[in-house]
């Protein structure tokens, strides 16, 4: 977005390849074609193809293409909309309609970070969830979601289960507790092995992080790490807080 | 975060290397310390070059490490937390002290995705306000803010003034409206090139993107693309909308 230019900025020659690709795209690609090899490309264009390949590398950042081994560069369908900031949903699967799918849940030891963020001391007992989110029929996240038990002491009781059984069960369990509130935050990263492999991207490929904090009677009462593709994913945040609104709807509805 | 292995996934040579190199980063280097040249740490980690590469782009993924030119490559600082999504603030500038510093107003016409976002036809005028947001100093976040015309009425009266005094003055008739709500989404971009100049960084670098569409009298008042330092920031987002909440502090109160 924003391609107009405001000023004389100093534009690197890939840069200005990468316009021009972008508008090709538009007007002489569709969605799912696979576009000619980089010698092809660069001749067309008459550019090296370091040149090339640098252009390329932006507008898949951009998402506007996608690399995939074995097919080759095809041109991206537009990025989905993902709703992460639903105020309708409290805890975690509560509403059950999100897309979101208990895979199971192991008991190990968080990270350093992560046991700041929950307030926990070493060697305290956290249930881990891992879930996958699902937005037309495609894995779009994978999440590890933090428990300390402490937050869900009524699971004692049901040790026996594993997988998604106990996942569900912990779930089960923490929307028992009241949420007073949560904080959010977004920034880049690169997928771990494992979610990798869920995603069906090559690790280390970029992603889009968003940690989430749960709290409850005071305390952080969960902490959510989901990695959402940054290939596909454009992140979406409905706020419906703002003391103008209802200022707004009076004034719509006298 | 979550360097737990849940299962024993493949991994490739590169990212064992970032896992050892991330943790002799908090062990042996100091924020902003320039690390030995690439052929010095191949040798020390016994790895091919390119390795060590792939290890090193992942680590700047993460925001563990900054290369900039003439300086090589240093240990970044933990991410800033900036705040994004403000309950507190309706419309852009409105408080003044989210660290917003409006830079100029140009009328010119918006792109065709902006301008399917507003819901302006081809040629409708829309005022253009650039923003820098700066944060202890440094800007982290370049704005384009787009108000068509129809949103600012009483802004004809003012045509002759131009730059900064300008932005202001179409702000301020901004802020005059009943904001009905707002949306919001984030996405991975590469920096256009006057926005990677403001931000201190290369054409092309990752940015984090995120979109606002402002809402009043029933149509968009305004969209807000904001390009924020992927490198340096994690995105806050705090929700104070959720129905529990109230629900919770009575608890406590009671």
């Amino acid at each position: 977005m924003g391609t107009t230019t405001l000023e004389a900025a100093p534009e690197p020659k890939y840069w200005h390849l990468k316009t021009v690709l972008s508008e090709a795209l538009d007007s002489d690609f569709a969605v799912g074609e696979v576009l000619p090899n980089e010698r092809e490309l660069a001749a067309r264009f008459g550019v090296a193809r370091a040149t090339l390949r640098q252009a390329l590398e932006q507008l898949e950042l951009e998402g506007r293409l996608q690399r995939r081994r074995g097919v080759g560069t095809t041109v991206a369908p537009p990025r989905v909309g993902i709703e992460v900031g639903n105020p309708d949903l409290a805890w975690p699967g509560e509403a059950g309609k999100d897309g979101w799918q208990p895979l199971d849940c192991v008991p190990v030891e968080p990270s350093a970070a992560v046991a700041a963020l929950l307030g926990v001391g070493p060697g305290e007992p956290v249930h881990i969830v891992r879930r996958t989110r699902l937005t037309q029929g495609q894995a779009v996240a994978a999440e590890l979601l933090y428990v300390p038990a402490a937050s869900v002491p009524g699971l004692a009781a049901i040790e026996e289960v594993s997988g998604s059984t106990r996942a569900r069960a912990v779930l089960r369990e923490l929307q028992r507790l009241v949420l007073q509130g949560k904080d959010r935050s977004v920034e880049l990263g690169s997928a771990r092995a494992d979610d990798a492999k869920e995603l069906d991207r090559l690790p280390g490929a970029p992603v889009l992080v968003v940690t989430t904090r749960y709290f409850s009677a005071g305390a952080v009462a969960a902490v959510s790490v989901a990695t959402y593709r940054a290939d596909t994913c454009r992140l979406t945040f409905t706020e419906s807080g703002d003391v103008e609104i209802s200022a707004a709807d009076e004034r719509r509805a006298g």
